[in-house]
């Protein structure tokens, strides 16, 4: 076990130009476990009620997903639905039941407590910042959060940020944290908060990894057709925090090191970028590490000069 | 003499967050020979009025541009007006007085006319087409284009796209020009039309080259402040076709070169980034060849892996 994920678990019901799902397995934390466990072990801590199935459990363990730290609690899994544009650029969220995950409290079980690699996903920065403090011993922890909390826990944002090494938003996310409408400046600001490494999302075009020593920049991937984006940026973050992790490097190592660090990236976009030919989910149940390797070449043929 | 750019040579009064000048040089034309002459010899075909002034004149002469084909008629430049939002993504025009560019019909000086790179900036494309016809000898030949003609002179424009070996649009162009909003598919239409060379300009954050054997993607360069990005994307096509045009190769070679084309985006992208550090052309009143180099080289160290 190498890589602890923290976030939510949920059932989704989502519409594209493409079709629609009433409810599919989904949340932050399915998506981030299911990316990087190509790359490393993962064990996941969230929580799910009563109607959780067992066969969305199994898809977990099926990938060698360790699933002691998913708490089942009476009550109702976080449902969230939404709706896509025709372009696939923005969404509407239709509806918001957090159910169980209103109360989410992560519970580390102790086997948990000594892996390496701890990535926080999006919950109130309060609670990430107890679960770093229960993995002092962690070498590389980082996460994401959103704008909700940027907007009403600013105070404790900062205070959690001060206790990572590396932080994953997207564009909208950097300039509401920094205040900057410039990207650069924007990371420059927010790598004075704590985190060495930034890492700034910017959907389909892409993103850009900073570091106080140099930067690198990722285009997208092209698909011919974008099925479904759910997901798609904790699959980037699963893909770069998965192979850090297997690379087995700290977060002073990692900081350096900007080929392991670029090439982070692209495994990030890579896996951001297959989970989005499928509804939800779905594309996992076939992808393989062969076809991971061979976008992550293309992605070399298509950026090299 | 080797490379001919045709377009339109104007005076442009700019607001941006940075602060606002009434009367500037501008024009597309100005931009691409401009970028154009650090790569390649250029001359221009355009019309002022009047109340050009010789030190715009000299501008052009002082980059070795051939001005022979630069008319001047009665009456006024071509004037442009805009201001730009805070985060420079849009901008909104204020005033559009097309002067003497009105009744602009290229005359193309006998000793342009066996010059072996064409550049049509954008003009109405039976024009275009016209100049067009007059080189029949030309060997690389390209330009771009705009939504008015997109929308009001279609069948016009498709008939002139079947003479030109390479098209350099924006994103929101070429989904208009195809009727595809994904850009792979739309890119696939478009090289359909006629030029097997496509560069999908995507503003802040790059730009995609397609051709029917392969793509290039390069991301925008990151600066710490735009300071006016007019022109910005006239001078990544004089990037582009500079370097290309430096090179001595014709249409066919140029279509199946990857590492030729991509270094000519980037090309593209080092001047378009230099062109918004200044207000209008000023950056190129001190820009130096040796600046270009070492930009060029900063691309491959933020982009390689």
């Amino acid at each position: 076990m190498s890589l602890v994920v923290i976030g939510s678990v949920a059932y989704d019901g989502v519409q594209t130009p493409h079709g629609s799902v009433d409810r599919m397995l989904g949340g932050s934390c399915t998506y981030i476990a299911l990316s990087a466990s190509y790359y490393t072990p993962v064990s996941i801590v969230g929580v799910v009620g009563g109607d959780f199935a067992q066969e969305d459990v199994d898809l977990l363990t099926s990938r060698n997903i360790g699933v002691e730290g998913l708490e089942r609690v009476p009550g109702k899994t976080f449902f969230w639905k939404g709706v896509y544009s025709e372009d696939m650029n923005d969404r509407t969220t239709l509806q918001t039941d957090l159910n169980v995950f209103a109360d989410f409290n992560p519970k580390l079980p102790e086997t948990y407590k000594s892996a390496p690699y701890l990535f926080l996903g999006n919950i109130q920065p309060d609670l990430q910042r107890g679960v770093r403090e229960q993995m002092k011993q962690a070498s590389l922890v980082g996460g994401d959060t959103m704008n909700l909390w940027i907007d009403i826990a600013r105070a404790a944002l900062l205070e959690t940020l001060k206790g990572w090494d590396f932080l994953l938003i997207n564009d909208g996310e950097a300039r509401m944290l920094s205040g900057e409408t410039n990207l650069k400046r924007a990371a420059a600001k927010i790598l004075e908060m704590g985190p060495k490494i930034l890492v700034i999302k910017r959907g389909e075009y892409g993103a850009v990894l900073f570091t106080p020593h140099f930067h690198f920049m990722a285009p997208g991937y092209l698909l011919d057709r974008v099925f479904d984006p759910t997901g798609a940026g904790d699959c980037f973050a699963g893909g770069f925090m998965g192979y850090l992790a297997s690379l087995g490097l700290d977060a002073a190592a990692a900081a350096t090191r900007k080929q392991e660090l670029s090439r982070a990236v692209i495994s990030g976009s890579v896996m951001g970028s297959f989970c989005c030919e499928q509804f939800g989910v779905d594309r996992f149940r076939t992808l393989t590490r062969q076809e991971i390797d061979a976008r992550f070449e293309e992605f070399q043929a298509f950026t090299g000069f």
